[in-house]
């Protein structure tokens, strides 16, 4: 008899001991059968970094509730690439990452190993979505999202995804009310404002730095991740690996290059 | 009297020793004054990571022509953020990196440190330029890549570029024809199919891997950069970090999410 149970592959950047991984991986298998592969350690920031000098090792291990997941010593995305291409004896249905302690909304994308790993898998053709909340305590509270992490998969499942698309989904810091609901959104134009946080060296005196900053908004229309967030909805951006600013090609075909 | 050269920082992601370094910041110094900021160590496929688990340092060195620079342990997206921040006075009028050596055409430029750096200098509000050529070796010959990173480079500080943009530039590999010219594209869809180079730890016997693959291009369209590269061509591609796939918004937006 077939097997007709989804198969989803998991991963996140907080590493496997991370309580949000415990509740995805708990919550994914009510959906299908589930492969866990994550860092050993947290790769936080590690942004899309692949293992290029080291060799990647990966070794099966039990978590507390019996269950076999793989922990490596690569990146978020070597993790999915691992997955995909020694584990797995097929193509998953299904990617998910997280639960991230911490937004990626907006610009945040660009420097997070769990929406890597998201990104990694839509390469190789795999719905896949990356879940985030914006509270970066380790004990962060999931109630309430559970159910909309079941129902975004869900729906992803039956319908699926654009090939080579993915899903960014955030959940607001709530304040004792509930989510509104999901909003489909752009992710808003932003950037960290850096701020260096100097010490010293008690050896030898000699500067060192923190690196630290403060997140800056440059929108607040109503059709982005932050705006939904800010307004305790959901935010679910679809993604993409695209960088071409393409209203730019035309410009710059103006310009007389040779 | 007011300085009127335009102030250039330039970085990579092969390290502070690159050859491809000295090249671009000798050619940059033609341009206006220049810093700068690299890493001590090859930062290759790094992508956008950032480092927040070790504290940044950085110190002057001298390069073999007597020009300082600054050496940093972090990441190429740590090394702009320590030039804008840290060690510059004012906003620079141009961000370089590179010349890299191998390409960071297509799918390449979200594992690329290179890029990294640019898109981080684009965050900033700083027209941003990578340039590649498509040779990994560090003997790589760029004559003739000389006179076009010189004249695009010219052309970027005189009309600028849209804010948050940048260009990923990749020479192609010539078999000894001479470049036919600079040609805007988008970014070619493609992917990586890994393949594991399995080996056995001597000491223990336990399997390790070496992270390798094979490109995998999904189209030959000829307004992309690997169909320029293809024909000879010096593909220029605008850059931005959007990572929203903006046409599928309307089909989420049809699925009952509440």
């Amino acid at each position: 008899m077939k097997n007709t149970k989804p198969l989803i592959l998991i991963s996140n950047d907080d590493g496997i001991a991370a309580p949000g991984l415990k509740k995805l991986s708990g919550l994914m298998r009510q959906l299908g059968d589930v492969v866990v592969v994550a860092s050993e350690l947290s790769q936080s920031a590690m942004g899309h970094a692949i293992t290029m000098k080291v060799p990647l090792v990966f070794r099966e291990v039990f978590n507390e509730d019996g269950y076999a997941e793989f922990v490596t010593n690569g990146t978020p995305a070597d993790c999915i690439k691992i997955g995909l291409h020694k584990l797995l004896e097929r193509k998953p249905d299904l990617v998910v990452s997280g639960i991230n302690h911490g937004s990626n909304s907006s610009i945040n994308i660009i420097y997070s190993g769990t929406m890597a790993a998201v990104l990694e898998a839509t390469l190789g053709g795999i719905p896949a979505i990356g879940f985030s909340v914006q509270d970066f305590s380790l004990d962060a509270d999931f109630t309430g999202a559970e159910d909309i992490i079941l129902k975004i998969c869900k729906k992803i499942l039956e319908n699926g995804l654009p090939d080579g698309n993915g899903l960014n989904v955030n959940f607001p810091k709530l304040n004792g009310t509930p989510y509104k609901g999901i909003k489909i959104c752009r992710q808003s134009k932003a950037y960290w404002k850096e701020d260096f946080n100097e010490r010293y060296d008690p050896r030898n005196g000699k500067p060192y730095y923190w690196l630290t900053g403060s997140f800056n908004l440059l929108e607040d229309s109503d059709d982005t991740d932050e705006w939904a967030l800010a307004n305790y909805y959901v935010s679910v951006v679809p993604v993409q690996i695209d960088f071409t600013a393409h209203s730019t090609i035309e410009k710059l075909n103006r310009i007389n290059w040779n």
